[in-house]
């Protein structure tokens, strides 16, 4: 994959998760809720994976839920922090990821009122907007960590500390960040928070999500019993052992990777004339958003895929949708020139060698072809 | 796994599935939704194994959706009926997998009446019965083909035929059928059906669930782009690719495993006075649900691990509940009488030595044990 730059959108899976999904699958296969040795051994596992999971999170095991995703584990914080906080008014924003967005919307159409806060010109929520935006029934400020489009960190911190003083629940997806940068000033800040392996060189299918034991909430459908009653279904082991694998040698490996990803940035930020959305340069997210000269992004993809170069227009899960990027319409750049958007997101196993080809590539195809 | 006997709890993964979920993983690993050649190509690979899945559920593929497993598969399919059907009154058994179970108790506090229909002596719905429970506004239907504890098979296509004459949707979880016994009787005549994965030897945490095209319904969460929007999230092609490697092996060989479970069942029965629950010896269902004379089903259960024996009292997700399988109470047993209900679950990869040892196992334990 020496021409793949939508790590944002999926990761290859790491070969070692990959082992540890192949391990459990064939001698931890048992369903965990299954009283005799084989079930008690995978419980025993799942649990293992769980301990390990809320370590790297930096939060307690209590609370942790094995999830099939970002989108599920979504869903389920969302309503779970709806039911255990009052009120019928959500703070949230438009650049959100679409599983976010459109459960909002879902519960716009069923009587909540919503405000959306838009983004400053470095791409992140601004604490006063949202300070401005709480009202008496306000119940949820909904905000991601880390931006999929252009990589912005948002001020999560901050937001909980807006949220604690009124009494608002919190809740931020992690899916884009968990690995990649510090849960540090992000975790023990929020009530709920959503990840997920395939962004981290997980498998597919699998992710967790966190709500705060202390909040006391109907699950969103009740009577299950895998998953301390919040999740149905039987517990994907495997996947949750790969997940498990994965995360930890990001964690683990973050300060080397992290250098890596900012050596790689700065490459490729070096190698041109680069019309930057939000401030990239100043974190190690693997995520760069542009805009191009007076072309369309959408026909440099495709021509970057006819020369082997694979980055993307926005989230993958927007695809198709062919409206700009949410995230620069709510920075206030107008719909023509969000068309220009691109997104490359990189690897800390790609080299500088490869990301200067990238960069060759965009610098090459805005002079020539403009005038196609 | 030689004392294995939970198979309708769960099945460790075939290796060729594996093999397809291991390629897939490495190969395809773009997102679906991608609009560059190696998402075209994930893109390719998850439209081949929806096109084999109908094939072999013997549907069209439209209508098809991946899911992560049998309970999301049961959520979508019957949130999509009540959707496009009318009326507030659903019409199903106390014997459904907790998942279904569980979700019509939520419709039902949200305001639908609900019938639960008998059993009759041999473990099935009596057409009759349902017949009888319709109501003006009755809007669906919901059993199961194969029940999970005692591997009973209803007459989905009779059950069709009346819900059809009242103009009422009709779901069927399939999850205990698929693979194991022909689906003719059931897919071209329900509205709705889910299976499952990790329970035809394929892996866990991947599902389908068939939705008939022609109807008109809103999916659960409007908006998403994947899966013809009835189903968010990063699509799990690896999972996919292998739960479609497994599905195709088992309906491929349907014939020969079906010979070999018969072959299996026949033994066991032969080698000891059973009292079985249903009527197990007229199909090829790997699922035996019996009862021990004077004697707690869980004390068996445990008796049994600590042998080397591992079978169940019942389904994995109920597991833990101290109650009764709902089956045998559906049935008309006593509480007392359904506690000494143990299950035995069976694969084709076992020998009738096998079998014959766990009917030792069982005929022993009865006799010098009881005065405990």
């Amino acid at each position: 994959m020496e021409g793949y730059f939508d790590y944002a959108a999926t990761c290859p899976v790491d070969e070692d998760a990959l082992g540890a999904y192949n391990h459990a699958a064939r001698h931890y296969f048992a369903n965990t809720k299954s009283l005799h040795d084989p079930g008690t051994k995978a419980h025993a596992l799942l649990e293992q994976c769980r301990n390990t999971m809320a370590g790297l999170l930096g939060i307690g095991q209590e609370g942790v839920y094995f999830t099939s995703g970002g989108t599920e584990s979504n869903e389920l914080a969302i309503d779970a922090l709806l039911k255990a906080g009052k009120g019928k008014h959500i703070i949230t924003t438009d650049v959100e990821h679409s599983s976010v967005r459109n459960l909002i919307y879902k519960y716009e159409e069923e009587g909540y009122k919503v405000t959306r806060v838009p983004l400053n010109e470095v791409g992140i929520v601004n604490v006063e907007d949202v300070e401005k935006a709480i009202q008496e029934d306000t119940v949820l400020l909904a905000v991601q960590h880390v931006n999929s489009d252009i990589g912005s960190v948002h001020p999560i911190r901050q937001l909980s500390d807006v949220c604690r003083s009124y009494g608002i629940l919190i809740h931020s997806d992690c899916v884009q960040s968990f690995g990649k940068v510090s849960m540090e000033e992000v975790a023990p800040y929020v009530d709920s928070l959503s990840v997920s392996a395939h962004k981290l060189y997980g498998p597919k299918g699998v992710g967790a999500v966190y709500i705060r034991p202390s909040l006391s909430f109907t699950p969103k459908t009740p009577g299950g019993t895998h998953e301390g009653g919040v999740r149905a279904g039987t517990v994907n082991t495997p996947g949750i052992a790969g997940f498990t694998v994965a995360a930890e040698k990001m964690v683990k490996e973050r300060h080397r990777i992290e250098s890596k990803i900012t050596e790689l940035k700065e490459a490729f930020l070096r190698a041109g004339e680069w019309k930057i959305v939000g401030n990239t340069s100043d974190h190690s997210v693997p995520i760069i958003g542009l805009l191009l000269p007076e072309m369309e992004g959408q026909w440099a993809m495709l021509e970057g895929n006819r020369r082997g170069f694979h980055f993307s227009t926005g989230s993958a899960c927007s695809a198709g949708s062919h409206e700009p990027p949410g995230t620069l319409l709510a920075m206030g750049y107008g719909a023509e020139e969000a068309k220009s958007f691109i997104r490359v997101s990189f690897s800390h196993h790609q080299t500088e060698e490869q990301v200067e080809k990238l960069a060759l590539f965009l610098n090459g195809i805005r002079k020539p072809t403009v005038a196609r």
